[in-house]
């Protein structure tokens, strides 16, 4: 069907990207620092870059490992932090590709039920008693990838009472974190207690998915491992690359470019919103986040996927297969719905043609 | 010790990296493709360039894999072609960190002798009768690193013989085949019968390694499999990087790059073996290679090596551990000559300081 909608995966939208300020900053980082990053180099990335991140999280930029993205560095920690069989947490919903990546390092993968305000604590806990301890919790506190849901103070202090009592670390997914359009932020689980917590972010959503920067901030007992490990899968993510986002931060330019990201998705977000409000009162709860890339649904009556599918072939929409970001794969009444990516008129035929839809079953 | 030589990693010298060439070549992917490379995008990598590679082969764009680097792709191969405990063969000596890459995959990695013209037939022969049949063997038969051996034409004929009669794939490397500064090309393993190999290459060596590009071409049948293996760790490889790539070869400058190279690097090459030849004759044997980035030094007699490590720090020399290019560390009288990024003094310089030192002992 022509026009079909894309609620999809969460990709920034084309307009969002800064071209000709791309070219200018790999220009001056191949000036300044061209015989370096052409060269190979070490595994934890361009110096001047791990500064600036170790500087806005207040830590050394020797705990900075800065890779492809950060699904390559949670492959890593994956891969390195864990034994085959080893109970890992997430939240469930929880980012598919996350949850893949945790698997295929043989993990047991187990979602924690996510209410509103975070993981179900009861559930936590009475897992936590069940006897076997998780290795890690891997969490995405902040604007959620797929739910749009935030993790409450209270619950991220519980998160880290827990990790300590049980000796569990906590993998702390924070890309969308920066991109908050209105309210205030919370507390990172990293800033409450960073000795428990390896963070993630990344550049990805905040200048382009094509540089395939992204960062983690590791606990020092950790480090010279995957470190070396890095080192050993590709010995250095491109230099070349984070040079230009460093250029990129240099210039002020990174600054200007998440003001104008955040008026043109507040936008989107209060129309995604007020569609939802108009369309799908009465079939299910949805997410009001105030910052990210995601809200979801969550419908009263779960449809079996391959029947949404089809139906929203026909009805000119794209949608991801909820399963896939359940651990157990039990997400059939879940719809995730990526606003960023879309105009407000995209939005608004799309949150339509979904409501007729499923008011038709 | 100032002044050190450092006759370790097979980096190419900061003078050969096209500095400027590159910077233009970002700024024109930029201004044609933007919107493309800079956006999510699928894992086999930026069409275009994908396209020229096939050509070079003569295959199908289909076939090729575009990652970071070969090294990484490795990775992916080999977690992916690979279960726990699998035999795989590679030559002995091999390139440290592919042996590193195969040992993580959990692979029974053994190594097959390596003479002047490439793997012992005989060992290879009496290796694949001993029962266990290899799921890969994992050779670099151009100007090979770290030995800078050959495989003869007869000896790349009989192990695809054997790859067919036992049923084992053939990874091929050969970042350095382009690199002949005299003589002509054998035919690649890939050129002899492609349904067997899985050929690897990548353009750190003949642009720069700060970019990461790297690629690989993939028997049909396998590549469902490792593209799915790649989106799953890294979603997509920089299409920005690999867009430049590009136009650094559609503009011609790639071609004049190489001659360039090949001249550099030939008179390095020509002053090591006149230099190994004055200092190293009685002491053991070198390899005469007529391209890539490696001699290397087959000592009569071996020496422990903290004992060489030692003295050769006390030299003003620095050297790679030898034991790392054996799978089973034996490699107490080996050691590898990178040329390509020193200039000829510091050859001459280099090789004397060694002679001296193994003299000596």
């Amino acid at each position: 069907m022509a026009g079909t909608i894309k609620f999809t995966r969460g990709v920034p939208p084309v307009e969002s990207f800064p071209t000709a300020q791309l070219a200018a900053c790999t220009a001056s980082a191949l000036e300044k620092y061209g015989d370096q990053i052409q060269q190979y180099a070490g595994s934890k990335g361009f110096l001047p870059l791990r500064q600036q991140v170790a500087e806005g999280h207040q830590t050394d930029p020797e705990l900075v490992l800065v890779g492809q993205g950060s699904l390559q560095l949670l492959d890593i920690a994956a891969r390195n932090m864990l034994e085959p069989g080893d109970l890992v947490l997430v939240e469930s919903p929880s980012y598919d590709r996350a949850v893949t990546t945790l698997q295929r390092a043989r993990a047991n993968v187990v979602g924690i039920p996510l209410q509103s305000d975070g993981p179900d604590l009861a559930v936590l806990r009475s897992t936590l008693k069940g006897g076997v301890c998780p290795r890690l919790f891997y969490v995405i506190p902040d604007f959620q990838n797929p739910s749009g849901c935030m993790i409450s103070v209270e619950k991220r202090r519980a998160i880290l009472e827990l990790a300590d009592q049980y000796g569990f670390w906590v993998v702390e997914d924070s890309p969308y974190r920066i991109l908050r359009y209105r309210g205030s932020d919370l507390p990172r689980l990293f800033d409450l207690k960073r000795e428990r917590v390896v963070l993630m972010s990344s550049f990805s959503k905040t200048i382009c998915p094509g540089l395939r920067v992204g960062y983690m901030v590791v606990p020092e007992p950790l480090m010279p491992k995957l470190a070396k490990a890095a080192e050993d899968t590709y010995i250095n993510t491109s230099y070349i690359n984070q040079a230009t986002v460093y250029e990129y931060i240099q210039q002020g330019w990174f600054e200007t470019h998440l003001t104008q990201l955040k008026a043109l998705y507040l936008d989107r977000l209060v129309k995604m919103n007020a569609c939802l409000e108009a369309e799908m009162t009465g079939l299910g709860d949805w997410s009001k986040p105030d910052g990210g890339f995601f809200t979801s649904l969550m419908l009263k009556n779960a449809i079996p996927y391959d029947v949404l599918m089809r139906d929203a072939q026909e009805a000119g929409l794209e949608l991801t297969d909820g399963r896939g970001f359940f651990a157990d794969r039990r997400g059939e009444n879940f719809i995730r719905l990526p606003f960023c990516g879309l105009s407000p008129q995209e939005i608004e035929m799309g949150v339509a043609r979904l409501g007729k839809l499923l008011r038709r079953r």
